[in-house]
């Protein structure tokens, strides 16, 4: 691509383009390394294919192209994605865009019959339902990833609903939790990044096929067909929005900053834990990498990247919004600013997700450590104060008191639950037994207290396992559900001259 | 706010804290100043005391807190909302922030009591359900707000589907279109919007409260039934995720920087239609300006500020996204800059569509001027091309046919629709009736004859009308249906302490 | 201010505006709350009555005004600054803008004379020299900040040269380093952002006085006597220009993102130091907050706030260049927009370096935990693959060779500089000396051995706090050498109506 | 790359690292593909070896290498450099990155000497050396491409300082200006933007060779001496601060993003001016393209893109500021993320800074299209009010009398010039000479009489082009200043093991 590597810019089209009668002179070579799209939204000649495949067949259907024609062009649609997908067929040269690359293609396969596609079509309805569909199927992979994320952080959570450690705020250790309350936090953000996703999916379910230049078309078209042909919610209601809208694509920018957001702090965490001064985990050589000139390291260079990522998902967002800002209706030409965005966001997502759960599944927990924690931070002070409350020591009024009990405690050097009875008696006479309440300050039986709906003592974080679970099915039955195009099948399955396609969602 | 105004941080607190009872030294005025949030969170102080009414509520229902107490505390909160509502108890002065306000304004009205009202909960929980409520409030008049300008839109679009002007691609006259399409456009745009409001109302719908610091609490405490009280859609499922997660606010602030962004667009039309160059339009006085030193300008400044303001919008997102990136969990006080950024977003968006509303209300159109701008740039070439691929000219030679035809009118100087017959038959003898030929290259004849689905044919556009007035319908509905929290409900009507208080959608 | 707080928008002006002559009718009040910036741009008063002196002054000079008028307007605007300079006069009300407000003041105060102040003006003009002057004085405070925080950098560092702790990379510890060595590298951050500070103060030095809306005048005014009234480096070259360019805002608004960045990372390190994991530091209780529910904490809130902030700097900057993407040529009122965001930026940036500077106060180290953390992690392996480099081993090899060494130590539980002599030799025969050798892996020496340039070396480093100190001896310089406009001595003076006002620097 | 292209990610790494001796498995597929970087930063390779002849050099003049070693490898990488740049040598395979494709190359060249070079380095100063090294020369292009861009202005500048046209506020009908003035305006943005662009290359000059991971170097290296090998302006002077610190990246971002909204604003303007409602100029055939579908219509297209790409220009730069927020000294992997916005920024400014030149020089300008809009909008009216100005009247009060003038034109459909002397007289009765008055409305004359510095008179902008020219001289001697590295040229000439290779800047 010109923007990213100078080098794609070099070569001179030769190709035909799409337009030009009225053009008397060549562009400018640095204009035409500079508008071309074909070196980056070649990635859409599968999406693109399947969308001609749809408009074709609706064209067939409605009579606006004649059958003779149609058998041609589905055919020589069809056999081109079968190539294109198999990888027999790169995308590539000297043509302006995917698209003109394809109608060539498919004329140089077909004869003139090729040229009867663009009937009822425009460039401007032919790239927004390829990259409204390539954003569908890359919605699945990464909602894909998301489950496998989630997931792994289950697996561990299973595991760990009574390995106690300090749970944090502000960076200092403020009470007693679980490792698995603490895991289960990070799946129920990265559930909610995949329900964003899946947002994403359906709002780029608003098929655009048919809304040409932006004033539809004198023949008989019939979008609602083409929309059911792809599989697609719905056909767009107005054909100026249909291609001025980019709404999908910032919901999906949206969604995977967001995710990567979360992700730098999963990544945060894993760098901290994996830390000599934490040392509540370490990472298995698979997931680590060493330094060049520091033979005793192990970095946690995985998570670092997956924390910095952040930063591109943040800036593919802002270009989106960026680019759209003042744009008057309907197709301007700073629109194909958005697909490599997208790409680059799906493709960060994707693998962020990814890596964040080989991370995951990579963590070796140190039980012993996170005990240790437990302890020098008094950090079952607030429990004290709780049971001060329960006594009928107004919160406040308990909060001071038990900060006297934490300065006698740093007087003797003692945790809460060592000091003596009759000491502890006299600061606090409040309550009455007085060996329950060491009882009570020791943080493992401060994490059994805690039993509150959500919280972390064990009988609470197992009922939220389930819980969280059902939410993680949810996702996979989603995914479960997805089927491809009706037309695609059709496609498939040697179909798509056959009586009757059955149709979609629309 | 120090931040926005430094007047706001020369007083130093001389108010009490909420802790300190460890803490030798009084913190440092820059310190202090830096910290204190009292000067912007002040905002809360309704929706906080709402969260505290259901707070004691529950604490009353669950005996945590005695009848006694829940009584005092109870009647004393409900007569601070009533104050501060009515604008007789300014929210302000040396707390640090709008919780410890309240607290101090409780405890000096009820005494001690006041001092229970903290248990099972911290500022973290706190200060998550107050920012929640507030944003739901909030979310409830942008979509208002939205819903009267999709609503303006339509009123015009009912006047205008026979109102012919250009359609424009590139910022080139492309296609016939009516002015009811055009304005369509933007009507979709924002009910578009609207739902993406509506979802940031439902995700901060998951009731923190309860969550305390971040570990629950060891009390008997129901956060079920608090998340009921205020009407919300359900309990946060996990203490550490309930403390630590901002997605509503991301969601609320990508919704608000989304829509300010199409607002631009609608911007930038305004200001095109109204510019001399254009003149499809002009603005009322009452929604334009004039200039200190150009006494015969009347500038569209209301349009150019609100285009301007998406970038606030874009800004307010990426802060958030910004300040959450890489932080451990929990709770950390980085996150208090969330609010400023959420308040600045919906005070953005909601004065920017009711703007926007005004604007569309006050353009008067002018007919002749856009009916004058769809000639002279042969804007029906493209009816020719599809005509001819109607009489099977394949779509590709079609196009390079009407190239010739346009040239050809161009060089005598007459519109498509102005040929001489005999010279079009000869330059397109496959289509037989010249005469229909030329009355099709009209642009009104082109604009009845692009009846596809979604297109710009006057009854296409009046089926969309419907289409659009019964998706308007669902927000309104959506809004008719938004009750006050039941506790605030309970509040109002004295009823407080009652038996029973009928829980909400929880 | 409206967008801030919808209270401000409630007050419908009654004032009179600067033009409407040909207006008919009032301009709604959604739309005059939407479009009046009073309620944030009153910030500018000073600076803009500065503006208006010198203005004035040179509109004197070259006889455009009459001596009588002139004489009246110079002292007019001289009360009023010394007034609203003195908190004696509010700056708010009905008015549109500060303009207005200043234009009716001075006309309430002297008469018609006040309404020929705005000769060879228009607001395009006096709004920008207005916050170009607002800038510089602001870029002044915060380079006397940065100064400062530099500054108590420099004075820990001047006790700490010989203070070994582990550096890190990728957070794992690395190699020994000087807490000197880390906190200058810090002071150079901010160095650097003081010099980005000031090159946006020489930008906004440009003068845009005389440009008028975009035309410049047909008068015989001097606009190089305008800027060096004001000290400003030169006149705009380009009356078009002068009006649409924001540059210079541009150019502090990425100076304090970049800073803020760099403080992020400071405060990152001070919330590492000071948590019970790290403990190489602990902050006095003047710069730390304590937790509403759990008495034992000392919560590092400053730096996380501090740190949190980058989130509203990042966003002020995207904001204002999305605000000026797509403008056409000049004023277009989207640049309103540009006050706010500025505002922010330099109330951000100056309190939170002032901020930062408390925190390295604050900060209380702990030597013997850094010592401490020397240990456990073979920091020094590095050094043995250093000195069989030297003895000739080629350096991949030697890599290699430590990672042995390293795993030998491993297996024994002992440090690499406690291993036995014996079996050091049999693993590294290359180097003769091998107690020389276990001397050299010590911490210590390794810290004393690294006397590179710029390295850590006790040494090294002395010489580089005279290099950091010289550097910020030239920011105090440059500070010392700021001073304030020309005109407004003279009006402190009492000498605007002198013969001669020396000029400054343009 | 794996972010950019899934494809890239498929391929398992064979290749040796630099590292792993204490790592017991393979790194997981998922991660290796994730954390490579080989696939993008191949980009550096000429850069990193000019690097690391610098290094290499160093170390033979210090000794710290033997002769005989030292020869092989500067003529290994000599060849090595040779071939890359030439084409010959692909970078490329399964390399984790580009310093260790080159150390392989290098090995496989020369031998076991080859594993000699990485002495007293590391990886985290080599790639910043080498970042920064490709960041200059990246530089020189842009500022190169800037240069060509206001080159083309000031052309056609040269013609049109008599061409009037209208001057626009608020995107209404100002005052008269010429399209000198309003290109030279463009003009001086672009200029600026050099100088940013210049800014980012002296900040990039601070050289990181020789700060090793993080703590320099125990060897008697010479960082001093591979700075001026490298013709940098200085040696870093912190070890910690020049792996950390990546202020340069972040300048080069801004200087990127802001030149490209300045394009951004110079795009809008040729949309707008080659369209049919403007006509101000139209696009030769080179620098436009068709429709796809509308064979009449000639788009912009360029324009547009170049106006889009503003969003990427910001993505990146927002980009960097999150992935360094937050993160503690020193090197931290995230930073590799640096790289692919770098990469982006460059590629984008510098084909768009081009794409703008062949704009500017393909823009054909209509001059009696630009005539024919100085009619009708009253655009004199500022004229006026300023001739009672000088007549004596405030100017408030001239404003408000204008109105009427303009009102008696409006009824009377003629143009100010055109309204009878015997009106004017009665409506202006302070300006004496009526026909001089009536003259002085004319548009022409309104220009000419416009004459203050900076102002759109002819004799002003004959000054501003000398002025312009002459700092358009200083970028093009900066440019003619720059020299390759001397080690480059050392390498060039086969002077690299010379007795003495003159330093450059440092």
């Amino acid at each position: 691509m010109s923007a990213r590597d100078p080098a794609g810019s070099a070569g001179r089209s030769a190709a035909p383009r799409l337009w030009g009668g009225a053009f008397e002179s060549e562009v400018d070579p640095v204009i035409d390394a500079y508008t071309r799209s074909l070196p980056f939204d070649h990635r859409l000649a599968a999406a693109d294919l399947v969308g001609c495949l749809a408009h074709a067949r609706m064209l067939f259907e409605t009579g606006v192209i004649d059958p003779a024609s149609s058998r041609a062009i589905l055919k020589g649609l069809s056999s081109l994605l079968l190539r294109v997908e198999a990888g027999e067929l790169e995308v590539g040269g000297g043509d302006e865009d995917v698209h003109t690359w394809i109608e060539r293609q498919l004329t140089e396969e077909i004869g003139d019959a090729g040229r009867r596609l663009h009937t009822a079509r425009s460039r401007n309805d032919q790239t927004a339902v390829a990259l409204r569909l390539w954003q569908r199927s890359e919605v699945e992979r990464a909602v894909t990833a998301a489950v496998g994320f989630a997931g792994a952080l289950l697996e561990h959570a299973r595991q760990h609903t009574g390995t106690a450690l300090p749970g944090y705020t502000h960076m200092q250790r403020a009470q007693p939790t679980s490792l698995a309350q603490h895991l289960l936090a990070h799946a129920w953000s990265v559930l909610a990044d995949a329900g964003r996703l899946r947002r994403a999916h359906r709002t780029a379910g608003l098929c655009p096929l048919g809304a040409g230049a932006m004033a539809g078309s004198p023949h008989r078209i019939d979008p609602r067909r083409s929309a059911q042909l792809l599989g697609m919610e719905a056909p767009y209601p107005n054909t100026m929005w249909a291609v001025a809208d980019r709404d999908y694509a910032a919901e999906a920018l949206f969604a995977s900053a967001l995710t990567m957001v979360h992700l730098s702090r999963w990544a945060e965490e894993v760098i901290l834990w994996t830390s000599s001064e934490f040392g509540f985990a370490r990472l298995q050589d698979r997931a680590a990498k060493g330094s060049s000139i520091m033979p005793q390291k192990k970095n946690p260079e995985p998570a670092e990247i997956l924390r910095g990522k952040s930063g591109r998902a943040v800036g593919n967002l802002v270009s989106l919004l960026v680019t759209v800002k003042g744009l008057p209706l309907t197709y301007n030409s700073d629109l194909q600013e958005d697909k490599e965005a997208l790409f680059d966001a799906f493709d960060t997502v994707g693998s962020s997700l990814r890596v964040a759960r080989v991370l995951a599944e990579s963590l070796e927990f140190d039980r012993e450590a996170m005990a240790a924690a437990l302890e020098g931070s008094y950090i079952t002070a607030t429990d004290l104060a709780d049971q001060l409350a329960v006594a009928g020591v107004p919160f406040r009024s308990a909060h001071e008191r038990t900060g006297a009990v934490v300065r006698a405690a740093q007087e003797r050097g003692v945790e809460l639950w060592q000091l003596p009875a009759s000491e502890l008696r006299t600061l606090v006479p409040e309550i009455e037994d007085t060996d329950a309440l060491l009882a009570a300050l020791h943080p493992e039986a401060s994490l059994a207290a805690h039993g509150s709906y959500g919280g972390p003592a064990p009988e609470r974080v197992a009922e939220q396992i389930e819980l969280a679970a059902s939410r993680l099915q949810e996702e996979r039955r989603w995914l479960d559900e997805r089927k491809p195009p009706p037309v695609y099948r059709a496609h498939l399955d040697g179909e798509l001259l056959a009586e009757a396609i059955p149709g979609g969602a629309a």
